[in-house]
């Protein structure tokens, strides 16, 4: 179950970039859950990861590999997380990152390790090294559709986006996949992400768009408010197109948006896909004095399980919207001048429930399977807009059977 | 359903302090819905009140008339919160003071309303008002039990607490009620509560004894993390007893520890009657530099929708655990050195699944009904403890259906 229909991506393939997925039996026998991924030599790669201190041994291994080498190569394992592992998952890591090395003529610095699924198990390093040559074997350029199922965890289905942008009469191309549906919050999610792009970019500036984009995207969305050991989310530039952004401030600006329009799409899939999901929700709040009260606000809404099971039940429940952004804790808030809009219908206006509106103008905008949120705080210029799920009994199932 | 044997109160009077209940078919004929009580002329109170922005009307009145006059009555009605309703319900709280003044001989200031329920609709003070005479000739030394039941929402069973402190060759009595299952959260709960005590005791002394003993039990429990517009708690001292609290340091001392544990009695029955809850669980947190950063780490597990699944399930997935604390935000917190035990177990230690601990030693504790989560940050003396419950499938069914 995810909310909205499926619709298959046509993916552009990325010139020097190849993909292979294969079956390494992980955790379930059969299911292709080793991925590799290289990049042609030259290619420019930054990261964004977890913010969680308990961070896995391969996040700890994918920051050290970027600081101190150029990395041309990933190796992403489902089914195992490789978290809360100790010294012998970093050990795990280590030892998945000088296999393939050794198998792509590159130094093990210059292989970054990625792993998502469940977290304290040793990493059963002995199937993934076995399984590798043929991971290697399966690399091609039109790899993406594989790779995209590959990563899965307890997604639904795969998450992918991929455009193109045109410039100067020529053309580059940008093409991502994601995983992601518990375990999601803002900074940032249980998610792995990976986007690559044919475009010349120096490592700077590579870092710096992903960075930008990550901002607008996975880090603006949230199913469950918790946030996972694994998250890292990696932008990938080959340079195999002529275009190079950092001598063209004009593509720069085109090029980042189209990145951050990508990640929004992988974003919003997540969340369509979120644990349970059967709303998919924006909460917008315009009017704030600064990012951080309306992101204050836009979380306590996203985040309240009241909220959320009024969602799930159709349910115009006002009040328990009026009652979280009254306790986000912004200060000194005038409840007395701000709106809330569901949907178009005016809610709340003057610290009560608007004369205008009527529980049938609540309840159509609550029988569809999106629904927006809108709080004014009017004391402010600044607007931002966070995503996020209902809280249904599939919720409760999915995260109470995970283990079993 | 609540988690816990129910057992029956023994509720010791309060000299000085009485109160009557009726039905005033404020959402459910012919059920116990208004609560009046009275304190003898000369009685101290005090109150503790929600923080949220969007507080109810009858919060605002309350404070007003705390502030302005020295009551010695109170109006508690349940079905209706008076919560988002603007300007008319702010009418509607003053009404129902203006009318129980009235009856008892006191001046409107001198009477303290409360409301809980939906919020967001018109309070039919029409049938408040209507149902006061009755509810006054109710009023009764040993009316507690009645109204315990008449201040309920969608709490399955009455919550009330009762002790006595022997002093000197001399008894006072504290007894206390409290409503509350659902939206309940640090700072503090939907819920409301009332204890009184016999003693003699000054406004001010009143104040810190009610505001220290609420710190340490109602601002310390959570179910769903949301926070409601209406809570509320009381402490009233009737000053019927010849002892004195502002004279006697000693008393001061042994009437404020049995004051915290009725508190905490009234608050844990609050979390065992928490919204579909099956698990009583405990969070504490030591070890810690100060007690904001034990709170910190005690929330974000006591808040976090995963850990919380995993323990309707029974499932001792410490992952989940591990992952929270890695997240809560605590700076500079060494994953290292912490350790984290399941009830007895110690479940992590040196930032990985402790070689001592057995999914069988975890499952034991997870079958339980009460289950202890301990984190030792071990950079500090300071403790703090925090009360919360599972996340089950009638979580979410109570909330969705709540408003039909």
């Amino acid at each position: 179950m995810a909310v909205g229909p499926f619709s298959a991506v046509k993916y552009h393939p990325i010139a020097g970039f190849q993909l292979g997925t294969t079956a390494a039996g992980i955790k379930t026998p059969g299911r292709q859950d080793l991925v590799v991924m290289q990049a042609q030599a030259g290619s420019s790669m930054a990261g964004v990861f977890t913010a969680n201190a308990f961070c896995a041994a391969p996040v700890h291994l994918c920051r050290r590999h970027l600081l101190d080498d150029s990395p041309l190569a990933l190796v992403i394992n489902t089914g195992n997380a490789n978290a809360g592992t100790g010294a012998a998952g970093d050990a795990d890591a280590l030892t998945s990152c000088n296999e393939l090395a050794l198998a792509l003529n590159l130094k093990s610095s210059q292989v970054l390790p990625f792993s998502t699924g469940v977290i304290g198990e040793k990493l059963p390093i002995d199937k993934i090294v076995k399984s590798l040559p043929t991971a290697i074997e399966a690399l091609d350029i039109n790899g993406w559709q594989e790779a995209a199922l590959g990563i899965l965890t307890t997604d639904t289905r795969a998450k992918g986006a991929s455009v193109q942008v045109e410039h100067l009469g020529q053309t580059i191309s940008l093409t991502g996949i994601a995983k992601g549906s518990g375990m999601i919050r803002p900074n940032m999610a249980t998610m792995l992400a990976f986007v690559a792009t044919d475009v010349q970019c120096s490592p700077t500036l590579t870092q710096d768009l992903l960075n930008q984009a990550v901002n607008q995207s996975f880090n603006r969305i949230t199913v469950d408010g918790d946030m996972s050991t694994n998250d890292s989310c990696m932008l990938i530039a080959t340079g195999a197109s002529d275009l190079c952004l950092d001598e063209d401030s004009t593509l720069v600006a085109k090029f980042s948006q189209a990145l951050t329009q990508l990640m929004q799409q992988l974003a919003h899939a997540i969340v369509r896909d979120g644990e349970g999901a059967t709303k998919f929700i924006s909460v917008e709040v315009e009017g704030g004095a600064n990012s951080e009260e309306c992101l204050q606000v836009a979380y306590a809404i996203a985040h309240s399980p009241l909220i959320k099971t009024a969602m799930f039940a159709s349910d115009p429940n006002w009040g328990r919207i009026l009652a979280a952004v009254g306790y986000s804790g912004v200060p000194n808030l005038d409840v007395n001048i701000l709106t809330i809009h569901l949907g178009d219908s005016l809610l709340v206006d003057a610290g009560a429930c608007a004369h205008s509106y009527t529980e049938a103008a609540g309840q159509k905008v609550m029988d569809e399977e999106e629904i927006t949120i809108r709080v004014d705080l009017k004391r402010g210029d600044t607007k931002e807009t966070v995503w996020t799920t209902d809280l249904s009994y599939d919720y409760v199932k999915i995260n109470a059977d995970y283990r079993s």
